[in-house]
């Protein structure tokens, strides 16, 4: 018997058009402010599936051949997980319309810094940017969660 | 309280050298042939630490730098999930050293076909060489699993 963990499986995904991104401003208490779109991978489906479904919900836009470009991790102290992949795209179709988990709008992506971003959402985003980049992991620590970037 | 579910969770890495990969012709009677290496995540460990880790263990050889550059996933009956994911890397350091896992050795990777690879090995294989390809997903149909690249 292989060992496995209690995970929780979600996406995000960074839509993009030439300069701009896709954001969204979230009204989620527990992680507000700008960040882009995603959410709970559901039973039966794949990634790529629910980073679709999450992005139509959430923007009204079905995107198109999400690249999966990192994923960001932790595992609580019960050894559980959680998991986040990364995808981004600059394929979509559709009408923008936000849904009650925030407003979404497109922004200028030298712009950004100046916006109330999400918690780490500056750490995340190079993630999507960089190809060199694959992974955010919460490291636990004494002094606290480090960040490791790599 | 989020949902989350029991999930098998492992990495797998293409170690490459110009035209050549690094093989492991596994001696696992539950998926026996050419592959390449990895394993499973132990408690603690980044992705990243986890496949570097594996590497190591089962090539002597250390890698640096692994880049993210797929998923290969399925849901079972019981809910519970199996994610492997992928890396690739063309830095390392060391002496090549097979494990009892299995011999590893260099392969022209346009000699692939003529070896005897690990069931699906085919299928995954594009998935690390094609940078529009994400994630190779097991569905569940009346067939049977059906295999979904994308």
């Amino acid at each position: 018997m292989r060992e496995r963990v209690l995970t929780e499986l979600t996406t995000m995904c960074m839509v993009y058009n030439g300069s701009k991104v896709l954001v969204q401003n979230r009204t989620d208490s527990a992680w507000p402010g700008i960040s882009f779109p995603g959410g709970h991978v559901e039973s039966g489906e794949s990634f790529t599936e629910s980073v679709i479904r999450e992005v139509r919900e959430e923007t009204g836009l079905t995107i198109r051949h999400p690249v999966l470009c990192g994923v960001k991790d932790w595992e609580n102290e019960d050894k559980s997980r959680y998991i986040i992949l990364f995808f981004k795209t600059d394929k979509f179709d559709g009408q923008l319309t936000s849904s009650s988990e925030g407003d979404v709008f497109w922004v200028e992506k030298e712009e950004l810094p100046h916006y109330s971003l999400a918690p780490d959402f500056a750490d995340m985003y190079p993630i999507f940017e960089n190809d060199q980049l694959s992974e955010f992991f919460y490291r636990p620590t004494k002094e606290g969660w480090q960040k490791e970037i790599r």
